[in-house]
């Protein structure tokens, strides 16, 4: 009945693998990459305040944080577009330029949202292996054919935390044709170290065909409340503004998310405990003899080396949720986020006693 | 550039003409059916506890939520799924059962999103004659030939307040081909004052193609956190399922929801409220010779016979905020939202000035 009239790549379309949650108090959530501070302070005195008009629809365009992107990012605010996530907006890239048949290129064992988008609009998408554990751009270059539309970078790379650099991106974008939409995720951003690393903006200031999306989701300890977003030129984003649905971003996102860009203390104590959590696993895994990626994000990606969903289940028992990476086509792999010192003592605790 | 590459489609797409906001206090909002009394009292109270666990990713399914409206509406939770607001659950059955070319039939003059999700996927916007203002099912159901997919009914009418009873679905039901999918729009059905008004889960327990949806945005006080729902048998609604985003629903949006279910005296107000302001905008109505629709919803329209755009603005200079029709077609035609006494003499006084 219903099965015989849907779309037939609705079959083909994987449920999402989401970190566990814990069920009690106490478990270390080290599975998802969220703020182990909670919520911007700041995010939340602006969320309180605005919760007495939660009975008036949200603003269509989320002028006001869109304004205050404007000025932080110095850039036209007619280059930026909010999105319930910046997930919608990979949506919104998919539904505005993938035609049927159009090929997406895409790394293996990344985020699983981009092959989503793709399918879900009955694109193809095209996978390019990893190199060393990172985005191998030359790979994603020669991939390219006369069908590819898209191509879809993230940078920092999740699960590994590794970055391709600004050389890197600027002999890529002079390779790539100019009618093919390059999307990165920056959705670590705020954590990297690396001098190194790509200011993709400026390429959206030269006009290239590139959209880059960001999030409040880790940084900014706003994942509960689904706020991200895309910057990419005026026309990019005006095509991307009419796939979208009127009320897309609800009013306690929007005033949220201004607020955080703000709390200029809370962002610092972040990256400080972020800084910090990255040098006790380094010193710690190395003590443990483990092979790891150095991380420009709030993760750390580890090599087990034998089945991972089996360490998941004892770290479970220890009060520790992890992520193995199976659902990222890595069995053998597990990626944690960086916690409160408190938190990633734990970690290394309950690691210790089950390797 | 961007231009050359987008879906063709895209261009198609016009933006979405929401009610008018206002920018100072002390003006009557009466453009967009919002609750007068703002927000749940008790959904505030879950919104602010929940506040404190936003750094969290959402739960995928809104488990909770489906679990309270399961017991609710005496229906299995299978049956259920929440979305970013009731449109996003109307753009996912777009997207789960739509193939380009393929028809969708809608009324004339009613709620802007049915087109818009139709032409997004590709599909045929097929457009049948209000009748008196109310949707006509007999020639709607004439309207359907074998590329037909997708029927959108709305119940209460957006923007003209009229029904459709259980009888004349009932027969409906009967005609239409088991392979068309059915979405009946009920965003205001908590405000029904007639009997004959049709229950139509009814037709889901008895596994009809029928998706009935929901939303928290005009009864319960939510509409800026935004959080609708969609009803229909659950080998329909795990299709639905497949083609949405991971984080669909913020944390806000499922326990202010969960919460607003259950504050009975509230709602009893609000329901109340809305049908003393009935009577009270009848009467005036009458007494100023004006032609208008008995409303089952929270709204009434009246057909100026004259352009309503005029006044549209004469009102706003006097603190009132309607709905004029034209971006429904019924550019001499306004839709009121039923507000508080207050809000309700305020927009009757300013009428009578502008006639």
């Amino acid at each position: 009945m219903a099965e015989e009239i849907i779309r037939p790549v609705i079959k083909e379309l994987k449920e999402y693998v989401p970190g566990k949650t814990p069920k009690k108090p106490g478990i270390a959530k080290l599975s998802s990459n969220e703020n182990p501070f909670g919520p911007s302070p700041k995010a939340l005195e602006a969320i309180a305040k605005e919760t007495r008009n939660l009975q008036i629809y949200p603003d269509q365009k989320s002028i006001l944080l869109r304004e205050a992107l404007a000025k932080e990012l110095k850039i036209d605010e007619g280059c930026l577009i909010v999105g319930n996530g910046s997930d919608e907006i990979m949506q919104l890239a998919a539904a505005t330029y993938l035609k049927p048949g159009e090929e997406v290129i895409i790394s293996k064992n990344t985020f699983s949202v981009y092959e989503f988008v793709t399918r879900l609009l009955d694109g193809k998408p095209v996978f390019v292996d990893l190199k060393n554990y990172a985005q191998d751009l030359d790979a994603m270059a020669k991939a390219v054919n006369p069908k590819t539309k898209m191509i879809f970078l993230c940078n920092p790379h999740n699960p590994t935390g590794t970055i391709f650099t600004a050389k890197e991106l600027d002999s890529f974008l002079k390779i790539i044709p100019e009618n093919i939409l390059i999307i990165i995720d920056e959705a670590y951003l705020e954590f990297v170290e690396s001098r190194e690393f790509p200011e993709s903006l400026k390429y959206i200031r030269e006009s290239k065909n590139l959209l880059v999306l960001r999030t409040f989701s880790k940084y900014y300890g706003l994942a509960g409340l689904r706020v991200g977003y895309g910057v990419a030129k005026k026309e990019l984003v005006s095509y991307l503004f009419r796939a979208k649905l009127p009320f897309n971003v609800n009013r306690l996102a929007q005033a949220g998310a201004k607020a955080a860009l703000e709390d200029k203390s809370f962002l610092e104590k972040t990256y400080k405990n972020n800084l910090e959590g990255k040098k006790y696993f380094y010193a710690e895994l190395d003590k443990l003899g483990l092979e790891y990626k150095k991380t420009e994000s709030n993760f750390i990606f580890i090599n087990l080396k034998k089945p991972a969903d089996l360490l998941f289940m004892q770290m479970m028992r220890q009060g520790v949720i992890i992520r193995p990476l199976t659902s990222f086509g890595l069995p053998e792999a597990i990626r944690v986020s960086i916690g409160t010192k408190e938190q990633n003592e734990k970690f290394i605790k309950g690691l210790s006693k089950h390797l």
